[in-house]
């Protein structure tokens, strides 16, 4: 098995193991080191009262991107929490079909930096984030 | 009725009628002209794989109280939309009942700004949040 | 004249008549609709106690470059102020020739939104930002 | 001499050692641990095209804030750099007095958080900031 592929089926097993990802319907669709492509089925239970998306579940698919491309370039035995996240909301977003892409901006030794995008099923943005995020020992289990 | 009385009724009217907003549980505690009080139980199906709520279910609850501290604040007929939104984890969150409150930083005739708190059952502070709100008159219905 | 040619001569003029940019030093070596790229020499005088350039430095560059690059992208009589700005910090900035480029990621009817990049003279990835800008007519003078 | 006179007295040093922070004038008006209160004297060199100070002063002078606050409230031996910073502006800051105050708002091992606003003459809040930064042990000389 190469790289690419335990990378995806790695990302994979852990949306799969997250009561919170799998809730939401989050599918890893595409990863590399340092890279992922996320798909979510926007329905009606995720809109806000315009019906549109709500903000908060743009953050977190965003949140999930950008971790889960920390996550492909981390080491084992290391472990990543978003110590802080931003993001523009540039176009109003429907239910749907949407994707995002996460990728890793810098890995440092202790602190790592992210950006994720996200898209709808015609490919224009709707969103974009950055995110700041602390990098440490992973904790005894 | 008092306008405190209106406000309160008026927001808990609005998460209500929304299925994202009911279906996460969140609910109005407190509210007046600009500020905002909402609970919150964490649950298993909020958490992440380290056992922690997840950073975008906070991002959500902080987006969601400036969101009604706005409305809160604006004349009838006029809507609000989040722009920008910035947040920082500062604790982890574990389960169980959290609370966030949201206040009107200013409120423009085209732009307004609002900040968030998160708070365990503790009252410790888990996450800080701040936001850019574009405000312009109501679309025809 | 062709517009690349007219929108690098106008924002040189809004630059050299800008008492703070030409101050500092900052230049414009490139530009086309919705995009800038700026030079700037970092001295002494803008090291911060480490030997290290000031933070608040490249925000004021990242800054100028995202206000520069919605500038070159506004039509006459419409102006643009920043309502928010957020920088990364990706690695040290040591003094020296720096680089940075900025670019319109959305221009709406009332909200803008641009990125800009700082580098070093090696065009080693500095700083990234992203901003938010309201826009509006201009005022009568 | 007590705690605060000590800290006040350090950062006074601080500042007036640092070529940048004295060029811009930059003063230390009052301190205590982990939060700090600093003067600005916006002269036309500071004004961008539009007659009001340049945002990226604004942003210079909330890092400078944040910054400080959190160096009087480190461990001798301890440093810190700004990894991220975000800003709001409410209000459009014109030439004369200001004044920022910076806060630490929680203090750890490997990251700290911080938040500044900045205030006019008559103490109106034109901007309010946050920021992440990464602590580490100070380098040998």
């Amino acid at each position: 098995m190469d790289e690419r592929t335990a990378i995806l089926q790695d990302l994979r097993e852990r949306v799969a193991a997250s009561a919170f990802h799998a809730g939401i319907g989050l599918t890893v669709q595409d990863a590399d080191r340092g890279e992922v492509r996320l798909a979510f089925e926007a329905t009606p239970a995720h809109l806000n009262l315009q019906g549109l998306v709500h903000g908060g579940m743009l953050a977190t698919i965003a949140d999930t991107a950008m971790g889960l491309a920390i996550r492909s370039a981390l080491e084992p035995g290391r472990r990543h929490v978003t110590v802080e996240l931003g993001i523009h909301y540039l176009r109003p977003a429907r239910p749907g079909r949407l994707a995002a892409t996460g990728r890793v901006v810098r890995l440092g030794s202790q602190v790592a930096f992210a950006e994720a995008q996200v898209f709808d099923h015609a490919e224009r943005l709707l969103a974009r984030a950055s995110g700041t995020f602390s990098v440490t020992a992973a904790r005894e289990p």
